[in-house]
């Protein structure tokens, strides 16, 4: 495969990672959180505050532009970077998550899976091939392939064929990326569901095809934090040290330190702004909902010493207010807190790794949030 | 009255009027547009991109405000401008246009009007008094008296009777005032429907009650725009040269350019932002509306000239998709433009004003509306 991204490995603490992926459009400091813009917009936040919350990169949905405004037209207009006006560095998934949980009519075989459009009830096919084909149109960085996620709990014999399937899949995949002009990357999906032998025969053989990073698909999807955490560590150890490790759809600020602590590189979750959507705001001291009747009074700020202007200058009783009547900028301002709420904790882990501090701060963080909120004063 | 603001006649040219306000929370540079924080948020705009847009003040509503949060509420903390964190000059409106507008049950007497709120069925009165308490309580630097508008047409003996009984209440707004602290104004409102005799005896009588500022109220309410122009041609005469003139709720581009050109400082209008909503773009050029197909494939900015990043860093396809997409973000952007648009046609007229080429920036400013947009290239 060509040298398309390059991971540094800075250091260690632990399991914990500090490193730098390097792609054509700039470094990504790991570990990472990737904000998602879904349909090539983050949902209530300007591309300038994403930037300015902290992100290296985001990551856009391929199922959503592949069926509007389609890949094709963002080739034509010149890549998706510049199509959102984005220049740093995107990630891409494969689309096979949202087919499979957008899409009423769906069917599945080796070949792909073809699915009804939710948007106008045309009859779409995705194979490997396709997916690979259509990140390299929208131009994104890191590619990733098209793999089966299933929702837990499933059975055993389901969860082997959905991963056997992916693990043929991301064969193709890998032959499908060798017609990508150098300079972006594809990475490859561990399934296996909660069974631990199955994640890391899924491991052992997406490594024997080699790919520039490996993620681990197929969390987050029902099954208690535990269980996940459970499957990271044991999955983990069995990816390259030399590449790095994403963990897909995570997930709570709990979730990523944890997942860190188990060696994980890099994070997506459309968490900070759905939940800003429904007046919840992540601060150091836990999670703060404005829809509740207790700050209605309250001329505190969420977090006088935050370098986001959202945290530092209205009041809890103007964003209850805002939340409170449906107003938009209620939505935009705990949207662009919760991002950097999320990059500060990135931050902070990047931080204590480089100073061989993490289970401290991992402590520390934990403890702030167990400690809740203040009283008013 | 105190000497709550100052208004300084900088120059005129023809009878357009070049001026600037001073109030204890800046300056307010005339003409001026007053961009609608209904709610005490602009929808989808953040307050740092209302003052980078070029607004000097903002207009909030007393109707939505006395609702929720209350207006004794925002007293307690500490007033509208640090409760909404824009520190520049606020002009207030009155609630009673809000009342007529989107209350079911209203009943009016010559005490006030007693409405039911739209948000719990409460019922609530709204006296001339009660409104000056309210503007008082919320902290404005400009308070408009309570007042009743009428909708457009309407029989002579109610118009009569409706600029009568405003009248009335002008007089018991401008006693209440007098228990205002220094340092704030109140404008009287010139009712009269479509009759310059008493639009005429409206202005003169206000006048003599004696005010820091005249609205022309009752406007832009289903009237064509030439009847509105011709009041505002007939009415801005018999107000003081000294004094600020407003038209509430106005309007289009060309409704502000042709009412500046009569003799108006002031003006507030939701089209912008509620436009914007809807996926159309005002520009040097006319209004674009980016939900038409026609855009879907254009690689253009709006205005590759614009001051307003929205106006430039974005090209038209990608705001179709957004529009199309029903993302937050197409609205957010078009909101800023718009905002943007507004407050750089302002400027253009004072700078027009100031080098008495008023008429050429008119006719040039029509022109371009008229020849509409380049055919994308």
């Amino acid at each position: 495969m060509s040298d398309a991204i390059s991971f540094r490995l800075i250091g260690t603490d632990g399991t914990a990672r500090l490193g730098e992926i390097a792609t054509p459009h700039g470094a990504v400091r790991t570990p990472a959180f990737m904000p998602v813009g879904t349909q090539g917009a983050m949902k209530g936040v300007h591309w300038r505050d994403v930037r300015e919350a902290g992100a290296d990169i985001v990551l856009a949905n391929t199922y959503h532009l592949m069926l509007r405004p389609g890949a094709e037209q963002v080739a034509a207009l010149g890549g998706l970077h510049k199509f959102i006006n984005w220049p740093y560095p995107i990630l891409t998934d494969s689309g096979g998550f949202q087919v499979m949980s957008l899409s009423e009519l769906r069917k599945i075989t080796d070949v792909g899976v073809t699915f009804r459009s939710h948007l106008d009830g045309a009859m779409v096919e995705l194979t490997p091939e396709r997916a690979v084909e259509i990140q390299n149109l929208l131009g994104t960085d890191i590619a990733m392939q098209l793999d089966e996620c299933l929702k837990l709990p499933a059975d055993k014999p389901e969860i082997t064929r959905a991963m056997r399937l992916s693990l043929a899949w991301a064969e193709r995949s890998k032959r499908a990326f060798e017609k990508v002009p150098p300079g972006r990357a594809l990475f490859g999906i561990v399934q296996g569901g909660d069974d631990i032998a199955l994640r890391q025969e899924s491991a052992r053989r997406l490594v024997e095809i080699g790919f520039h990073g490996y993620a681990i698909g197929g969390l987050a999807v029902g099954e208690p934090q535990q269980v996940m955490l459970s499957v990271v560590s044991e999955t983990a150890p069995a990816l390259p040290a030399a590449q790095p490790r994403y963990l897909m759809g995570v997930g709570t600020p709990e979730d990523l330190l944890e997942a860190v602590a188990r060696g994980i590189d890099m994070f997506d979750c459309v968490l900070p702004t759905r939940n800003g959507r429904h007046g919840l705001a992540f601060t150091r001291f836990g999670p703060i909902n404005l829809r509740n009747a207790r700050h209605a009074h309250d001329p505190r700020p969420l977090d006088a010493e935050s370098r986001c202007p959202a945290a530092r200058d209205h009041s809890r009783a103007y964003l209850h207010h805002l939340t409170k009547a449906n107003e938009m900028l209620g939505a935009m301002l705990l949207s662009v807190n919760n991002l950097s709420y999320y990059q500060d904790l990135m931050q902070g882990m990047r931080e204590a790794i480089a100073q061989r501090r993490f289970e401290e701060f991992r402590q520390a963080t934990k403890a702030a949030w167990a400690q809740g909120d203040l009283p008013p004063q």
